[in-house]
């Protein structure tokens, strides 16, 4: 079993945190920034100093490449992102664009035999936080094989046409035209092209580090429900209208987040559900609000319990405290799973350098999500620190983040050999 | 007893309506805007008519006097603003304009003797809908009168920094130089050339209707508190994050909700509260919210009523849910008495005239409390039908119209016979 350098790890570390550092312990490194100039070129740098080819395709994901010995079979790739969101930690996306140059290096350090090219990739604009939504890349490369709900909302024009939420003028197209790094369709990953897609990632939960393991061998990315739940009342001056006169949607909607925790809770504990964006009108403190609109994102593994949960929404009273409730979907998406085989090449390389590791699945989107309509693909989770992400305070430690790249690595070689 | 003619107060009503119609049922007129000249205009045009003398001072308030016998004494006014928020009704403020007009235009008509000066005024910006804060210019004019914790929110250097809210750059400074009735601080509305003021306003609320009352002898504005409310819990991804870890500070807020109505319904039923305005941070469908706060607007007649309300405030959990939970006030002002002479005038002549009335205080803010700490001031209330205000429902049928007025105009001439 093979081992990657952990002082060469520590250091892509350290010097990617260098890139966009926000001098509070994390980074700001918007997709297509200057900043995210500087990654690539670091990333550059470092796979051309071990001999790997470098390309970058019309949507300016950039390919590292180690040609196998044999030019002939499709190539494996391990990919992840370098732009983060505003103020975000040092290792989401970021570590598996390092665990995938690591691996390359180790490949070449070692001087291991492999037949298939090994590809080190990165994806542009996973997070979406400077031009939405977010997986915005892979859901244009990946958009044909996509079911058709999700695709739709992935189409090319719309996506090149997305503007900055900075100044909410500049859009995609535009940013990639200036950008450094913008190259060619044709070199696009791809199913022709391309055997096997993995991705290293924090893990954003406290599942491994609460099971005190150092490894997630992630089997899905669960399905999701987006649902918009509105209270309708009536707008009245705080100041004349008597309690007794009031609908007050404020009020109403307090009471329904109480309704569905009640509920929701008696479902399986592994439902997640999140009310996470509110909107009050007219949001004035002299004026009782007359609607008041929240979103909520509820995920599960399994279709039969996010449809238990679905029923909750939809059994709501359809009044309360004088106000209308209205349900209404945004949008659904069911579990993806990732390929068995992969999973399994993930599995024994794990058990077979001992490390401890379990079955995990991932509530947060990934562009390998959209990656395993097109091809077979799969996942490494590494420990978060008391399951914090997207902050100064995301922190994986050194050996954790090496235990995930060592798996990656062995399951790369094994995927190498069987194919 | 006289009576105003309801003829002319349907036509003012009908012309007022039409100068910032936003062609829905209602005006949007801000202050100091185009609308705003254009209604000054009608008023000076009409007032110059009857031969009354139009003055305005440095803030452009506006004034119709019509000399009265006694050149020595000093001036009865009747005030109210023609401005309006955004998307507002045909009667607030505006009435009590067209009021102390057609009390003029009857004075005139029926050949009223009268020892004092009477004055119809025009107060600017009362509304502050788009140079914020509300009842501003009284604020300045009385500020020498005010109690300190009021009078410094509205110090005058202040008030004509205020920005727009439309450009966030227009200064209400550079509105009023630009205006057409802008004129000198020696024209202000003061203690030693006033003797009362009145002001005749609708009710904003259901309180008369509901009585099945024609007019509202006004005895006070309720003293009211503000405080913030504010949870704290802790951002998280809202895929990755198993509920039980979870601090959500939008669940937290909701139940603190339940609880303030639980509790202060438990107070006297005329106390009246508010939770109009929310924040919601970082209001991302995907993150869990990590700080949501209210603001609390609580109004009751009684300090000590309003004492009780504070304390169930105070005495709120400290945790819920596992957020913390903060109280902090922001800011505090007693109820405004209005002068027992005056209210007994507004009593008497709405005996004498016959109308079913009744004593009732008021709930929203109006330039009247502000005027009361300069001059024996206060108020008479038409009724709002179904309570509703600053909105284009906003309604009062002509003959109660014409009541409130009828009322006014023998107050004021019961003042003037009195004093």
């Amino acid at each position: 079993m093979y081992k990657c350098n952990r002082k060469s790890l520590e250091t892509n570390i350290k010097e990617f945190a260098k890139i966009g550092d926000d001098y509070k312990g994390g980074i700001t490194r918007y997709a297509l920034s200057k900043e995210d100039e500087k990654a690539r070129d670091y990333f550059v740098k470092q796979m051309e100093e071990i001999g790997a080819i470098i390309t970058y395709d019309d949507l300016a994901n950039m390919y590292a490449t180690l040609p196998g010995e044999n030019p002939n079979l499709k190539s494996i790739v391990m990919a992840s992102h370098c732009d983060s969101v505003k103020n975000g930690g040092n290792y989401d996306g970021i570590l598996g664009v390092i665990s995938a140059m690591e691996v390359l290096k180790t490949v070449v350090k070692e001087n291991i035999l492999h037949k298939h090219n090994l590809v080190a990739m990165i994806w542009t604009n996973e997070e979406g936080s400077l031009y939405p939504p977010a997986i915005m890349v892979s859901g244009m490369v990946c958009n044909q094989y996509l079911p058709e709900n999700i695709s739709k909302n992935y189409l090319y024009d719309n996506m090149m046409n997305s503007k900055s939420i900075l100044d909410n003028k500049t859009t995609f197209k535009e940013a990639l035209n200036n950008f450094k790094y913008k190259g060619v369709k044709d070199n696009r990953l791809s199913k022709e092209k391309y055997l096997a897609m993995f991705e290293t990632h924090i893990e954003q939960g406290p599942i491994l580090e609460a099971n005190n393991n150092d490894v997630g061998v992630v089997t899905c990315v669960l399905g999701m429900v987006n649902y918009t739940i509105k209270a309708v009342g009536q707008a009245n001056h705080a100041g004349t209208t008597p309690m007794s006169y009031r609908k007050d949607a404020l009020y109403a909607m307090s009471k329904v987040i109480q309704i569905i925790h009640d509920e929701l809770d008696k479902l399986p504990k592994d439902l997640v559900y999140t009310t996470g964006q509110v909107y009050v009108h007219p949001n004035v403190h002299t004026v009782i609000p007359d609607e008041v609109a929240i979103m909520i994102d509820i995920r599960h593994e399994s279709k039969e319990v996010i449809n238990q949960a679905v029923e909750v929404l939809k059994n709501l009273p359809k009044e309360v405290y004088g106000c209308q409730i209205e349900v209404e979907v945004n949008w659904t998406r069911d579990t993806v799973y990732f390929d068995k085989t992969l999973v399994n090449y993930v599995k024994q390389s794990a058990e077979q350098l001992g490390y401890k590791h379990q079955y995990i699945n991932s509530g947060a989107g990934h562009d390998a999500q959209f990656a395993s309509y097109m091809l077979p693909t799969t996942m490494i989770f590494a420990p978060s620190i008391n399951g914090r992400s997207h902050c100064d305070e995301e922190f994986t430690p050194l050996e954790q983040c090496g235990k995930a790249i060592d798996v990656m690595l062995n399951a790369v070689l094994r995927c190498d050999k069987d194919n």
